[in-house]
């Protein structure tokens, strides 16, 4: 799925109003399908294709299965000057958190710092949307959320962790914020699945077959084997460290427990998430976003040509003047399930 | 420098003892040579050797050039209910954070969450020691240290960061706390110095030359060239994360900002050290230590032998017992620094 078989261009609106219209019949809140939206819509505006309208099936699925509640309104509360507590309620992890955000906002700017953590809650999408809006109001954030078991620990042959993304945004001077956004497994589900069905080979070291030997074969880590952590016994520890954090100080289910074999064509996962806000120039005498700027700065003298997030601006920028690229097909598929009323 | 070599055993309470007194002889403050004292004894006793005794010499080089200031004594100040800055007053980290643990343990346990951002400080240990304490009082942590320039982003050929190590504590129902620390360089310094010293190649990846070419000669990373980030672009954005916490945020200096051509024998660095605690149960109808253990009972049997710190564990239940092996050499080495007077 690249741009090049984009036909005609879409508004970042009219895809946003055409994703609300499809969240919106198969069963979704209109408070949440507006949520749902303008993350999918961002996904696609950005480029980050396998979290965009490449995931409507998907939402479309686990809603139809009954598996995610559309219409869930989050419970949140507040133990002390640092931390939040959020029921998900079973329903997706934007709304939960966008209910969560000015208190969040406004216990960063009084305590310095502030922890929220959300259970019960299905996050299938990017992480970097959730932390954008952060840093553009000056705050460092760190995010990480659990999800269905396909990673297998090291040495290992049974899945115990999700793709356990992990991300992180810092405000910038002068510029968009700096966002990494990365999945602790060695590839994301969407691209295990798109080499798959490409007929792709997949770099030694990707995953496992189901007696724990690494193979090069997609379909054979997808059915009954195990992707690996990236980056061996560092990857690995960074993978159970999302794991514990978004599953168990949330106190939602681990990535292992989730269950969802009774609800046929269900794909999001039942974890949690939590997110770190800190505010980094309280009680500083220097302007943090200044000083990450002369560090990015470096970053580019000393050979790197690219930083995290620069690939999604571009994209962005080129969304922004010309349209969202969508292919006929695509266009007809979502117009499609737009219009199809819940059976 | 393998445990092999020993040819005695020394209590922890007489290895504390000689390093106090080489520490005081240094110039060091008797309360943080007892700081100092303990933390290099802990990773010595754990077979965290590169930490351990092994790094007097770099100590010492640092004190006697007049680089770090041993008596320094470190400012404490509160930024709101959930926000520590100390400034280490150019003297080391464990000094600084010690002097505001126990603030931080009462602000994690009323706010629910507690950031410290420290700068100005040398670390020049393993971070596992900062903080087991927390995790053995119930609290998750997580804590980040910047270091001295030796490690170029991907595609570079400058280095920009340190080996800037990540650590997360995490407590464990019925067991030691399980703690993961790791460099987010290939290698840690320490190692590839091992490696050089002993003639050994590296494995490809780990650094480049100073045309920014993959090498396998440590030598060559060591003299101009740089080593790389783990696990490619994702250990590269977690070794940019820890530059901004660890010096943008504490208002310390960047990696590439420490200059220690004026003080030759210095081997320490003057950057920075960010500690996050986290109550884990704070507002939660669950018990975050039993969840936890659950989860490394699956990592156990999904295959993996070996969790972060079961090898320190173990290391330490020996040297307990039996005393921690020392050799001749070392001990040698030690008395002659203890009773030698500064210049």
């Amino acid at each position: 799925m690249t741009h090049t078989e984009a036909t005609s261009r879409i508004s970042f609106e009219k895809l946003v109003t055409v994703l609300e219209q499809i969240f919106a019949k198969h069963g979704v809140s209109s408070v949440n399908a507006r949520v749902l939206a303008v993350n999918c819509a961002t996904c696609e505006r950005d480029g980050s294709l396998s979290h965009g309208i490449f995931r409507i099936p998907g939402y479309v699925g686990s809603l139809k299965s009954g598996w995610v509640d559309g219409c869930a309104v989050p419970v949140v509360r507040e133990f002390g000057p640092a931390f939040i507590r959020v029921d998900a309620m079973n329903g997706f992890a934007q709304p939960a958190l966008k209910a969560a955000m000015p208190r969040v906002i406004e216990m960063a700017m009084t305590s310095g710092a502030a922890v929220v953590a959300i259970k019960d809650s299905h996050h299938f999408s990017a992480l970097w949307p959730d932390l954008e809006p952060l840093a553009k109001a000056g705050f460092v954030a760190l995010s990480m959320v659990s999800g269905l078991a396909c990673v297998a620990p090291p040495g290992g042959t049974v899945p115990v962790f999700g793709t356990n993304p992990i991300a992180f945004a810092t405000p910038v001077a002068g510029r968009l914020p700096l966002i990494f956004d990365y999945a602790t497994s060695t590839m994301s589900n969407g691209d295990l699945q798109l080499a798959a069905r490409a007929g792709e080979h997949v770099e030694i070291g990707t995953g496992v077959d189901k007696e724990g030997k690494l193979t090069t074969e997609p379909n054979v880590i997808l059915l009954g084997g195990a992707m690996l952590p990236f980056g061996g016994h560092k990857g690995a520890a960074t993978a159970l460290m999302v794991e514990i954090m978004a599953s168990a100080l949330t106190g939602g289910q681990f990535s292992s427990e989730v269950d969802i074999s009774a609800h046929p064509g269900a794909e999001t996962s039942k974890t949690g998430q939590v997110l770190i806000v800190i505010d980094p120039n309280r009680g500083g005498n220097f302007k943090f976003a200044d000083r990450v700027k002369t560090l990015t700065q470096s970053l580019r003298i000393a050979g790197q040509s690219r930083l995290p997030s620069d690939r999604r601006y571009a994209t962005r920028a080129l969304s922004d003047k010309s349209g969202i690229p969508i292919s006929a097909e695509q266009l007809r598929e979502l117009t499609s399930l737009a219009s199809t009323d819940i059976p």
